[in-house]
């Protein structure tokens, strides 16, 4: 049994920048910190997280001290003017991929376009992004049909949630040329690191017997890596941790590929190759 | 036999405006006038306009009085300061759609996007947009093929030629994504009237026996069309005049249609109909 880990799984830039930023915040401060909402989407690192002092709250009424991180995802404008007016300082954990997207709305916005946002409409990212623009002006798609929605008469500017499946953001740009003949510009938002391993994980789909998706179940990339695989390998797998892992899945299996998505540590990554090289020495 | 000509067959927008232009600017200075190159790219409209005393110029140097007209697909950068700087008035017939792309080209230059414009690059258009960043941060491409002359290390702005086959700029727009995980622009700069001319060609193909495209051979948008009937419909021919039809090539055909690019005007299109009509009664 060959066991190929796919050489972009696991964390990105923005993952490890989010989580030393609250770990050297908490050790500068020495005092308890909030995460409004988990600062990434991964259950095993939130609660790493706790040990160090660091408790996710879903409210600002929650806060227990003068000072909140913002997760990874971003949080709302209107958030944000609220936790500056209650004179909460912010330690901006936010990725800079959203960051940028939260400019790219907020121009767009402002130059008068009408934003379609491809994306998940309940994921945090995609609520703090779209945040920066008036609800009037944007809806968020994530099935072709949505489009159909839309009321193409005036000029359009089209983004994906950072996470996005590369491809189906290129079936929307197509369908959306086909819909107006008004002034389109699209932003390609989807960050390097998810267009890599989107890439990476096509690649070891074909080439392996099975393959073993590592992350958080809330975690959007993780899922769009577990659809792209599976479109490629029936033998999908999606765990958030080793232990779910079972043997029979295994059996007459060749070579197994791992992914993870950008939110799952080395360390359970580590734990789930040991506990399927477990299986092989059975 | 039937004859259908296509709606938007014939003079858009900003070639209305640049001729309305040119003649009220001719009556109202009572003077000859030049335009730096052709006004448009149909000589039957450029010999019209010579007996309004308009005459095309290919230099600063030759034009003949303290004002000169700038021609629908605009000038380049340089020109135009050499221009002003000479104290010569501009009267500016760049067609708005142009002018939209010059700025779009100038804000993504400004901003570090390296540029890849969809086009002709001897076209005047293409020369003129381009001429808006500097030389060394655009390549102007006009076959898939030529994408692998650039080097997609670093963030991308695409623009295309107002009389762009849409299709063809799409295939360039996916293309790109596969090529590169940097961040990516795409400004559709594609004008309303082409595109609609464009869907009219394809369709009216699909219906037709036989295809006439009307319109100046130097036309960029007109020979688009000519490519675009072409693939649907065998029997298309590009003409600029009636005189050039051959009855031939009507025989045993019932249902005719016409198209024309935005450059050629009315009375044009209404001899080409006339004289097809004169075929049916021989």
């Amino acid at each position: 049994m060959k066991i190929t880990v796919a050489p972009s799984a696991g964390f990105c830039f923005g993952v490890k920048r989010a989580i030393n930023l609250a770990i050297d915040s908490a050790s500068k401060f020495d005092t308890e910190l909030n995460t409004l909402g988990p600062i990434i989407h991964n259950p095993q690192v939130v609660s790493q997280l706790k040990e160090k002092k660091i408790f996710p709250v879903d409210t600002i009424d929650e806060i227990k001290s003068d000072k909140v991180i913002i997760r990874s995802h971003g949080i709302k404008a209107d958030i944000e003017n609220k936790i500056l007016q209650k004179n909460i300082a912010i330690i901006d954990a936010t990725c800079p991929f959203v960051k940028r997207s939260q400019e790219y709305i907020r121009k767009a916005f402002l130059e008068g376009y009408f934003i379609i946002m491809v994306g998940d409409d309940k994921h945090p990212e995609v609520q703090s992004v779209i945040s920066f623009a008036d609800s009037s002006r944007y809806k968020v798609v994530n099935k072709l049909e949505e489009l159909n929605k839309i009321k193409f008469d005036e000029k359009i500017a089209l983004i994906s949630q950072t996470t996005q499946d590369t491809n189906f953001y290129l079936s929307i740009i197509c369908e959306v040329f086909k819909k107006t003949s008004k002034e389109i510009i699209v932003f390609n938002t989807i960050c390097d690191a998810t267009k890599l391993k989107q890439e990476e994980a096509a690649f070891l789909s074909s080439k392996s017997d099975i393959m073993i998706v590592v992350g958080g179940y809330n975690s959007a990339n993780t899922n769009k890596l577990k659809n792209i695989c599976r479109k490629i390998q029936n033998n999908t797998y999606h765990i958030e941790t080793e232990e779910e892992l079972k043997q029979e899945w295994f059996i007459g299996a060749e070579n197994i590929g791992i992914t993870a998505g950008a939110s799952t540590p080395d360390w359970i990554i580590e734990k789930v190759v040991g506990k399927i090289q477990s299986f092989d020495i059975l």
